[in-house]
């Protein structure tokens, strides 16, 4: 296995991933998700796409400041303005990279209304410019896979003769099936000349379900770089999954000799963190990070049949990281026991963070008879959400609700360091909830996501709850964990609200560039 | 597209998606999805393993009197009485299937501690006596993709000559990859005397992501029978979804020239009533039936680069079975309209089932200002649950919940017609609620989840609450939604302890079969 050829793991979850309808990253958040990808050994993070807005420009100048060995990666269209922006962005990382991209299908020229002729110079030139600026370059022909073949021939040449390093064949629309994407990389490498001084990179899309099969046969068609996310995020149907082609040429190096950098072990615990920050849950029955990917997690082993763990099982649970033991923590673990256990958790606080966590563990310990790892994670998450700078904060909430309406909440927030106190009423504890917090505070920002995950067993569980709202384009959202359900809505709610509040500030006149630029790439 | 060869599509959401650990679904629930896919016009429904249980032998037997044109398939191991208690069970179909099948890999042959000239006379026995009861006979090699060469053509030739009418080729273990796949069917026709007088079937798991590719380059290499289940339900990381597999060939048919007879248009139907049933809900980013799946859900339309809907899409939502329009009645929708709405949904009500979901839409209509389409069906959902013989009853429930413990809930039950009232505290108002079920009706059940979905958007949406119980090995699960979460969690609680109580009442001698052949196929 150690012997196969490297193939380079290209993640885009902070691109791509986070371009799916309403999964917006905090700033903190993308930093964390960028060092937990940098630490895990991607090769190169696509961190953002820095024109789209203010925002993304400070993720991926920031990214860049800190990634400690993978390439930083920003995306630009084909124009001047976009790659000098994302050169800005990148080039204060050790290893900077520049993406350009053009749809060149017939139905992408459309767009712009360029001919044929006038698209390959526009290539040259952006391609030319791009690499004046920064010497590793990726070029993306949008919708590849779509596209004439002699056309796509004819670009991807002008790319290589003006300085891309990575050749990205995109497929867009999540259309091909694994032969075709084997043998379009296949062909692209024999015929295309120059094609041997370059990387060529594949970038499938799921929406018939083959992005995996589609990214690991364009592997062994000769590409050498796969574009991928966390937990198959992204638009639509999302992109490969970084961790079931991670996986499977690990699983399968026998007739797939090849090997990536990956370190296999830390793919749960950055799925759970993707899954909470972007707000979209990972089925039960997802490949390798599903609930119930591993048999181990059911109790099956006490069948009678299994005597042999590989008779069910072709990959350990540990080799991606899940844990055996999931109980434990109690009321008398002391605090090198949870220092020890965060950092197995993949979490390293310093001593003030650990103190509080200490508190709030010991509390919930108090509650609970026993803390899982995910109440732990959970104690963590809700201490990183009170980060942000929050001008709202729920201090009291009492809620009255049941059969018979109407249902009541009493309500006292801190706005700006004073405090406010008012009652609702509502269809349920948590609409009569957020009335009041509207009552309190008014705002215009409606409500997109609503989601509760009780995050362990039993009726003590703590509750994560995640609210998603929008107002005027800006999107928000907030989590918290609590054991009580009515408790933790109302801090998500106020947690949204309070990073609209900071958005609200940001959004000048780049606010709309995200909107028109929102689905630009394969 | 019409033109090409037929695959046949065996469901199997009812038998290996069933083993699924912690989905279980209720007879009533069973018969309604073997319905739905009836209707659906799969051309197999494996609806059970009959005996596994006595309540499995029930569904597969009421499955087959019931089924209009599907050939109902019943699971059975390599021995006489389990093939004989399948074809009690299907033998009422119209036309009906004997599934067996014995683990032939090296892994498997060492657990009956079988010699591989043993297990081939067991075979000829058992495909024998299935054959002499039943014309229609399925006959798979557990772990086929792990099985020696030699001996799986050597055992599959001993099958179809003793009487086998279809062949199937599991990947148990998810282990394969596409060329593969299609490589070893291809092999086993070829060279397998009489191989071409029966069908092939591939059955994948995707324990690497590729089970929906793998299921298409089998049928590439000469595979006519496709097994799957909606949304990939299936053990660990599922198998091979069937909306993906239909889809991908009525999508690509220019390079994959076969046909199925699915109705697509009910795809998103039945999709949401498995995950439903199953308590396994579908992440957003699921091909064909997420709810990301279709950007135009994400109001990305007003891009203005999106001239054209085939720029993105390559599938119209409405082939499988989305409706663009969801905001759809409101308080002064009448009888009518609801009917109209709910045929659309795919519901036929009687007469007295419209009369009652009129009055509770009625009443939701006057707390909500726009009833969605999700909304109806939670409501159809809720009183399908209402269906089993409840001996208990939620009368009234008041919770006081917030910052200040302890949360309390006063609750009345109704048990076996007789009114009681208890309070409970707890951590939160769902635990303090379910303590208070405790109370009045003291059970050891214990809670292995506890899931809330806001089923629409808005604060004022119903949350559907899924509860699953265990005691005993038996396992029950309760639905309900409600604009009161916390009510929802009371009826839904109740809900899975009146199924648990019928559990109870049903489990003789037979009822831990089901533990032993838990994960006996592929």
């Amino acid at each position: 296995m150690a012997d196969g050829e490297h193939v380079l793991i290209f993640d885009t979850t902070l691109r791509d991933g986070e371009q799916s309808p309403g999964a917006t990253m905090s700033h903190t958040e993308k930093l964390e998700i960028a060092e937990l990808l940098d630490e895990m050994a991607v090769d190169i993070i696509e961190a953002g796409f820095p024109i789209a807005s203010e925002g993304d420009f400070e993720a991926v100048s920031e990214i860049s400041r800190l990634a400690k060995s993978a390439v930083i990666c920003g995306l630009a269209r084909a124009n001047f303005q976009d790659i000098d922006r994302c050169w800005e962005a990148v080039r204060k990382a050790r290893r900077p990279r520049i993406h350009t991209f053009i749809g060149t299908s017939p139905l992408h020229r459309d767009i712009p209304k360029l001919s044929k002729d006038e698209m390959a110079k526009r290539i040259h030139d952006t391609v030319t410019h791009a690499r004046n600026l920064c010497d590793n370059v990726q070029w993306s022909p949008m919708d590849a896979t779509r596209t004439e073949w002699d056309y796509l021939a004819r670009v991807v040449e002008i790319a290589i003769k003006a300085g891309a390093t990575t050749i990205n064949i995109p497929d867009t629309v999540g259309y091909t099936a694994p032969r075709e994407s084997a043998g379009l990389i296949k062909r692209l490498i024999q015929e295309v000349p120059g094609a041997d001084e370059v990387v060529f990179a594949t970038h499938c899309h799921n929406d018939l379900g083959m992005a995996t099969a589609n990214a690991l046969a364009a592997v062994e068609g000769g590409a050498r770089q796969i574009e991928c996310t966390i937990n198959g995020l992204g638009e639509r149907a999302g992109n490969t999954a970084l961790e079931e082609v991670v996986m499977a040429m690990r699983v399968r190096s026998d007739i797939m000799p090849f090997k990536t950098g990956v370190d296999t072990t830390k793919l749960i615990h950055v799925s759970r963190r993707v899954a909470t920050v972007s707000g979209f849950a990972v089925q039960y029955n997802k490949a390798i990070v599903g609930k119930n990917a591993f048999a181990h997690e059911s109790g099956i082993h006490q069948d009678g049949m299994l005597k042999n763990a590989k008779t069910f099982e072709i990959m350990r649970p540990e080799d991606v990281g899940l844990s055996e033991t999931s109980i434990v923590m109690g009321k008398h673990s002391g605090r090198a026991a949870l220092r020890s256990k965060l950092r197995e958790l993949g979490f390293d606080p310093g001593d003030n963070q650990l103190n509080d966590i200490f508190v709030r563990f010991k509390a919930l310990a108090d509650r609970k008879k026993e803390v899982f790892d995910d109440d732990l994670v959970a104690l963590i998450r809700d201490q990183e959400t009170g980060e942000v700078n929050d001008r709202i904060k729920v201090k009291f909430l009492r809620v009255i609700c049941g059969t018979e309406a109407p249902q009541s909440a009493d309500l006292i927030l801190e706005i700006d360091g004073e405090e406010t106190r008012g009652t609702a009423q509502g269809d349920g504890p948590v609409d009569a909830t957020f009335n009041a917090v509207k009552k309190l505070f008014p705002h215009k920002a409606r409500l997109q996501l609503y989601q509760v995950q009780a995050v362990t067993e039993g009726t003590d569980a703590q509750a994560t709850v995640s609210v998603r709202m929008e107002e005027d384009g800006l999107i928000a959202t907030g989590q918290s964990a609590d054991t009580d359900t009515v408790v933790a809505s109302a801090k998500a709610y106020v947690n949204a609200l309070n990073r609209l509040l900071v958005r609200r500030q940001r959004a000048g006149p780049d606010a709309d560039v995200k909107q028109v630029s929102y689905r630009v790439t394969g």
